[in-house]
């Protein structure tokens, strides 16, 4: 049996320890909840302040020069793309996700249309990021094609010569669930099949190679793992034998070749500048910047290698310590146990009818309790028992800023929670609103 | 002759004097160019610093439910609308003014597409700020539409029975001369023609009435005159009478009609939250609340209307001024003297000659010249004789922190430089990047 001690022995090891002094961790939580938003850098509030202050209302207008405000997309986008196996020069930090999958899966569309016009089917899994499938299905809507929707070990199967692109988030946000990029790439191309990527719950939790698994588009969210701050920016890659070779359609000035020259004719830049469009937050970007920064800070310690090491060791941990503490409430385990196929976080089910007085799988309710109690997980809500799909405690693994320790103690109050029946209180148990 | 001392009383009896207290303006500077960047309101720091510290750094995930994180699209476009003659419950802020206008334009084509499948063209001035031309071009690109471009004086013969959409900018960017809303929407419905208004250059800087006029889809800026911050959250408007009518393709969660419910499918939310798309930047979104927050509180000092009259107050100064302190220096005048033909910004020329040794107007040379002495206005390129676009000096006036003795020194300035000789200095004519 794991004990406290072994789990206090583990942190006193841990190389990367001193990450967690990046961040400005809130008093008597523990946060499991990094994968919907990530904490805060503790460089964020003076940095923005700076910006704030200086940029914005003493230099006011002179910023575009004097703070670079122009670069600043690509400059994040530099310092982001070791993370995800991009070059430099291939990765913009701008917009929102769901934006800029509109613009990579429209640029993919209008590949395939030249390149194998008779191809009319997009495929993704029904349970990818609900966002992700929205946008996808007002292009099909706006273009005539179909958006085909498969169970995760139907994939293969659905790669048939009439789907133009392969659109999968990489890591499953209800099940912590990862694809192998690489494998799944290969066998949608050796059927002639565009890939996009959603990084969402990848950039910052695993090592990713865009690169190495020769994916053509990819779209990844700021404020999850990246630490960005609240709805930061997202991110693009294309690569490049596709990024000079079609505008998207969100063709705005900050995209354009000669964005100063005010002519009225769109020239889109060259590489992945054209993927940006209108002015950008910059408050907003410059928060996101303090996050990327805890990464530049990781690289000497190990990087991403060492982050995952760490963050199969903690989802490990708090498996184990589940299966071995929590026993004998129901508990069953969503996400994988072999590391190759599981993100950072772990989700854990149980059954409908487990609830109070047999309602519903309690789920809810005892996510409620622990955050009354500070351990910060989420609920991700089940078919009520009409599908495959069971309501879930979802709990993210940050090894930047997340302990050993952090995570007996967790356990602890989860235990604590299911032994005394404290999730049955009305209080827990009254379902509002969850992002 | 206008004296210094006329315009130290007229500061003197301006009831909106107060408002210059709602706003942090650096030491040493005249800005006349919140038509680009408005300056930052005063409570801007304390403000982000507390949506930082309290909302993202300690309540983190939290903030969704305590701090009302997914009503602030609707709150700020509430709070925005009754300066634009909106409704409540019609605008929201959200993403950049071309991603809003690809929404709206894609909408209104939707629409015509529709209504009256035989029109294929968009009508827009080839003076139109360029980023609206260059979404409307991908638009036209994807959609096998045409887009026209004509000159102010030509519009009305443009509207013809094969055009769609008439897209305009209620005030040109360039010249701030400012269309007759009201008249140019009839006369475009007329011909069954949409009107999208781009109110980039008149929110907070003119009185203006969306409702009143009929028009039919609206976008505008944050970080110009509603003094919001670097690269502020846009904003969208829709008539009630087409808000429900089809999706934007943009068709993100937050413009679901149960975005909290994670189904695959997407069910557009009524009226104009179906034009929110992805998770917005909070940050920045709560920085562009400050700016709307002045505003506010100028409703009990006359409100818009006032602040119209002191605009042309102060234009009306400015190029009276000119005209009597700078005369003999080749300077024209862009903007139109007739106070319903003019935003709130004056814009000067120089012919083509008038440079240093024959060589360009030299407009852009007084411009660097006045920024140095900490007047700060903003150049923007002619086409260099080869057309009717001369070189301009560009000055916005913001009635909510400038006053008349500003006037007098800017105008004083801009005299010293141009008799002095100043701007044939060789620093300040090493053209570069001028935003």
């Amino acid at each position: 049996m794991t004990t406290l001690d072994d789990c206090r022995a583990l942190d006193a090891h841990d190389p990367l320890r001193p990450l967690r002094g990046h961040f400005q961790l809130p008093d008597g939580v523990i946060y499991l909840d990094g994968n919907s938003l990530g904490v805060m850098p503790a460089a964020a509030p003076a940095r923005i302040a700076e910006v704030v202050a200086q940029e914005w209302g003493t230099d006011l207008i002179r910023s575009w020069n004097s703070a670079s405000w122009f670069d600043l997309p690509q400059r994040l986008g530099d310092q982001l793309a070791p993370l995800i196996g991009a070059g430099q020069g291939e990765v913009v930090c701008t917009d929102s996700t769901s934006i800029n999958l509109y613009k990579v899966l429209s640029a993919a569309l209008n590949i395939a249309r030249e390149d194998a016009p008779g191809r009319r089917r997009i495929v993704s899994e029904r349970s990818n990021f609900p966002t992700d499938l929205y946008i996808a299905e007002g292009l099909c809507r706006e273009r005539g094609l179909e958006l085909v929707l498969v169970e995760p070990e139907e994939i293969a199967d659905a790669l048939t010569a009439d789907v133009a692109v392969l659109m999968l988030t990489h890591v499953n946000y209800r099940t912590g669930a990862m694809h192998d990029m690489a494998a799944v790439t290969a066998a949608a191309h050796a059927q002639g099949i565009l890939c996009v990527w959603d990084l969402a719950h990848s950039a910052g939790a695993v090592p990713v190679d865009l690169r190495g698994a020769g994916a053509d588009f990819s779209i990844g969210c700021g404020y999850k793992y990246l630490n960005g701050g609240p709805g930061a920016p997202a991110f693009v890659w294309v690569h490049p034998r596709h990024a000079g070779r079609f505008w998207q359609p969100l063709s705005g000035w900050w995209g354009h070749a000669a964005p100063f020259a005010f002519t009225p004719d769109y020239q889109p830049a060259p590489g992945i500048a054209r993927y940006l469009c209108g002015t950008q937050p910059i408050i907003s970007l410059s928060a996101l910047q303090c996050g990327l920064d805890v990464f530049t800070a990781a690289q000497p310690l190990g990087g991403m290698q060492a982050l995952r090491a760490k963050s199969l060791a903690l989802t490990d941990l708090f498996i184990r310590l589940v299966e071995e503490r929590c026993a004998g409430h129901g508990l069953g385990l969503a996400t994988p146990r072999e590391h190759a196929r599981r993100g950072s976080q772990v989700c854990l089910t149980r059954d409908e009818g487990q609830g109070v007085d047999g309602h519903g799988s309690g789920a809810y309710a005892i996510v409620q309790a622990l955050i009354a109690r500070g351990v910060i997980g989420d609920f991700r809500k089940g078919d009520g028992g009409q599908g495959p799909h069971k309501d879930i405690l979802r709990f993210g693994f940050t090894p930047l800023y997340l302990g050993f320790e952090d995570v007996w103690n967790a356990v602890e109050h989860l235990r604590d929670v299911l032994e005394g029946g404290e999730w049955r209180r009305s209080e827990f148990n009254q379902q509002h609103a969850v992002t």
